[in-house]
């Protein structure tokens, strides 16, 4: 979290402009970087970016091509940060344009703070407003000004607040962004454009909001008998498995999980979500399990389990694979969860959920009362081997000159570091990345499960920005990082998604985020015609000279990038090598990959047999 | 309206797909093209595309980079074809990202069809979905998975239909278009995946929707008892006035209202929304009339009229000036609207609204019986003179060899020859186009109400294909134009505008649309410094190489389009006599103009004055 101001703890007024207030709130919650674009209702606000206090604590406008992009870019931030992402956009027009973004945020669970300026509370009375979409014989019945607000209330915002009294703001923005934290989603707060100036109580910024004082504590007998069944579970089993998944990061408890891990040395697997949560060099790693879409060595393992400790559990068809995950037969199950924790044994069919108890509790107590010595762990060392990659049976290229994505899934994993930061758009290079062996603790973000095209490169832009902001946010053992290594921070996106956003590429330059781009040139989207129209137009996309764009977008002179086409392995194999021993203080490239139209990773082929293969 | 592909009307099967059927409907409802972008659950609809009747029809694949173009393209399509204009996304991530675009079309009255692909109607029961934002506890309650049709029905929507039987569905789509047509606002549709593939009745495709059939008839009596007071008022009037507001054009009623201009010679105005409605080269146009947000001379001519005829009037607080229009001193009012006739007399108080009637009916049968003899108009010479926009006063610049918005007044209307077609985003120059005199039938579009900036861009590409479909669309009275001319399109643009939406420059080319682009370069947010923040770092933008864009987007060889930065009267001057020598047959130009950085039209400053005049 951010200190608080010098100006506003010492002997100051004890009343501040709600603007000022406002961002020093934010800026003590974690966001000192805020996303966004002006709009007429919200420069009131943005004047209060200047203020003395404001400018102290460090606060940062990361000002955004259009809104949709300041959404996605908020969400990254968060999700690097795993703090409030922060987004100001302005009424009607602002708003609506980052729906999209705000709504991949509540679906993935990340923690984005939309900020809306709105109409005046003073202002004139008018049956009429050029910012509120009407419906026939508006002129005769007026608009409904809070349109917005009502889409997005108990539907994408996990808290909403439309500010109508200045003196309740402070109370209703500590209240949004606290359910913001406690729930890991998006929230809203709308401030009409005579608020920034209006004084507040400044007593408002003493109590810091974080996300450990944000989620409701486990009453202590409620927690002891969820760890008491945990643990005689576990004692009784003989091959135990740890599911990671998503809510795990979002929490904040990758560093705990791997604790477990370590001490207990029990098999362990990772959703499709929860990609990168654990430290995949641990001896135990067995790989990403998503049911039928992955591959036969990592099924077969998770299949051996008898019991399954599912940490941080997120449902959707996606990550859960459809219909619920297949267990193994006889299988029993306790999902570890932010608001309730499930045993459930698969072969009788009993559940019983605990909806008093949180899987953060729980999991720090698990830590502190497990007894090794009572385990009795009998995996089958034919069954449960080491996690290779290799597994995968990639086909033989021997002669092939190509850039193939079964060259990718080879080669590409030697560009990471420990301790760098992987970001992917929707796409088919995204399915191989499933299968990675990541080094320890690189950070792995792409959306697995709103799976919106063109996402990834504003995102990009907020964790390089995030980056910029927390170093090694990520990172939950400094020791084991190389000694004076800068994580890097790398973008894997596909030529389709990445025209949906490119914009967003000069906001990079503008605030010199170092990144390395890999844009894959496969002529259009791929991924959909490996669903359906391999050959039909609608999947074709214009070619660009991607080469260009670095210059184009303001880094006139390639001062910040360098920029480069490549189409044979020999070209980005040594592309590979060279930024592999590189970190993140040596500036930025982009690197066009030329690829084949209907190339496609193995992994995403399993998703589509697994498809067909439904009632 | 498309003719109704030959292979429907012969002696073929009865039943096809509901996919080709659906092609087919709005094919034949006007939209020959369709814009969007490829999605999961769209794809089963977009493979129709390739049927044989939907080929012979014509109907075309417009590609867009992102939703939200797409959105704004089939709005600047509809805007420009006074048809359908239609939108495909697909479920969530589309429909979302689209939804500021369709809001713009619904404040701004664009008859924009949004053809949403979502789950099959056959998906397997699951409590949870990847693309349904979830709120808490989702994981034990599921989503919403309507989520997108509530949050747009009886807010953005006239009309919105999720399909679920099959056995209806042909109706619920005709019910939208008609009531598209009917209330000139935004419809929805939602297309279950696996709908595309089932058969329907062809018998639906035998009735045709237009703008003309859609709309509810006047009653009769109604009608005459309207037109009788109308006349009445009329001829009692010795200064009356008419008022050309945006729904005269929307329903198709420009050439009417035109006609009843040069047949009475009644002095005429404009409203923000409705410029370039009337033929402002007849000798009775006064100029475009805004309340305070005018100059004084229009302001003075319209005070002065007695009777104020508002046709196709469109009240929210940009066009309807806040708190209502002020009128002259005794001014009668009569509103004429697509659903309501209102009598109004200002000096009483005294209204009378008639819903049953509209103004399409009303004027028809006002031509028809309007008796020129009758007409008793007294306009005072002296205060009634023809209209010039020198009467803005533009400052001296004697000498000056910058580019500012005074010079762009006065020189910028040359390239503009009858029945060309102008777009504006929402920006500092637009305000500076309200008082040209425009050409004879020259179209111009611009968001002149929702203001969403980024909006032209893509909108003018919709506008370049409507102008491929429908050449002449906008022309009521080809005699008058050139022999032989093709009216060009031609976009002006402000940098942070454009660098919104800018990818769409690549469909442009795509496409072959011939346009003529104006980039405003003034180093950011003008428009939003001239209100507040002028030297604010918040309203800065990044320098970019303009002149490279259409190379960088597809136009590697300069085929199709050349660039130019220009920085001097003398160069902008030369290109644009150059450009108003030609027609739209002479390929694209994309023109970078710099400009300063706080210059802004005078019409700009008087809206804020009297902003700050409002109590």
């Amino acid at each position: 979290m951010g200190p608080l101001s010098q100006d506003l703890t010492s002997s100051k007024p004890r009343k501040i402009p709600f603007g000022e207030y406002l961002f020093n709130k934010v800026v003590q919650c974690g966001s000192k970087s805020i996303f966004g674009v002006p709009g007429d209702y919200n420069l009131s606000l943005l004047e209060h970016l200047y203020d003395e206090s404001v400018k102290n604590v460090g606060c940062r406008w990361i000002a955004c091509c259009n809104e949709l992009n300041a959404a996605y870019a908020a969400d990254g931030y968060s999700r690097y940060t795993n703090k409030l992402g922060t987004l100001i956009t302005t009424y009607g027009v602002g708003e609506l344009s980052a729906l999209n973004g705000v709504a991949g945020a509540s679906t993935e669970n990340v923690k984005v703070l939309h900020i809306v300026g709105v109409l005046k509370t003073n202002a004139p009375t008018c049956n009429y407003h050029h910012l509120v979409p009407q419906l026939h014989y508006a002129n005769l019945v007026g608009p409904n000004e809070k349109l917005c607000y009502e889409m997005v209330k108990d539907r994408i915002a996990c808290s909403a607040e439309y500010l109508d009294d200045i003196d309740t703001a402070t109370q209703k923005v500590s209240k949004v962004i606290e359910d913001i934290y406690k729930y890991s989603k998006p929230g809203y707060i709308f401030v009409p454009a005579d608020f920034p100036d209006k004084l507040v109580d400044v007593s408002g910024l003493y109590s810091k909001i974080s996300l450990e004082g944000s989620i409701e504590r486990t009453p202590h007998n409620i927690l002891q008998s969820t760890v008491d069944r945990t643990l005689s579970w576990l004692y009784s089993s003989k091959t135990p498995g740890i599911l990671a998944d998503a809510n795990v990061d979002r929490f904040g408890l990758s560093g705990q999980l791997n604790k477990l891990i370590k001490t207990t040395e029990i098999r362990n697997f990772t959703t499709i979500m929860g990609k990168s949560i654990l430290d995949e060099m641990n001896p135990w790693y067995m790989g990403l399990y998503a049911g039928k879409n992955c591959t036969d060595m990592v099924r077969s393992k998770f299949l051996s389990c008898d019991l399954i400790l599912h940490f941080g559990v997120e449902k959707n068809e996606v990550n859960y694979c459809a219909q619920g995950f297949p267990y193994g037969t006889g299988a029993k199950v306790i999902e570890f969860h932010q608001s309730y924790i499930r045993f459930w044994d698969t072969v009788c069919g009993d559940e019983d959920i605990i909806k008093g108890a949180n899987f953060s509790d729980v999991l720090e107590e698990l830590l502190s009362r497990i007894d090794t010595k009572k385990l009795d762990l009998k995996y089958d060392p034919a069954k449960f081997t080491a996690y290779k990659p290799t597994d995968l049976h990639l086909p033989n290229e021997e002669g092939v000159e190509e850039i193939t994505q079964a060259y990718l899934q080879r080669e590409f994993p030697k560009i990471l570091n420990s301790g760098d930061v992987l970001v992917c758009d929707t796409g088919s290079f995204q399915f191989g990345v499933r299968d990675y062996r990541l080094p320890s603790q690189v950070k792995y973000m792409a959306q697995c499960s709103y799976l919106s095209i063109g996402t990834a490169l504003p995102a990009s832009l907020g964790v390089g920005i995030g980056m910029q902001d927390y170093p090694f946010a990520h990172i939950y053992d400094q020791s084991k990082l190389t000694p004076g290594y800068v994580p890097k921070l790398i973008l894997g996106v596909g030529d389709g998604a990445a025209q949906m956003t490119v914009q967003e590429l000069t906001t990079m330059i503008r605030y010199q985020v170092s990144i390395n781009v890999f844009l894959w040139n496969n002529n259009g989207y791929t991924i959909e015609r490996a669903f359906l129209g391999a050959d039909s137009g609608y999947n074709d996309i214009m070619p660009w000279k991607w080469t260009k764009l670095f210059e184009a977008f303001g880094d006139f002179d390639g001062k910040y990038s360098s920029s480069a086409y490549v189409d044979t392995r020999e070209q980005l194999g040594s592309k590979i090598r060279e930024l592999g021993r590189k970190g993140g203080d040596s500036g930025s490239q982009f690197i066009e990959v030329k690829m084949g139209t209907m190339d496609y990773p193995v992994q995403l082929q399993l998703m589509l047999n697994s498809f067909k293969s439904k009632p």
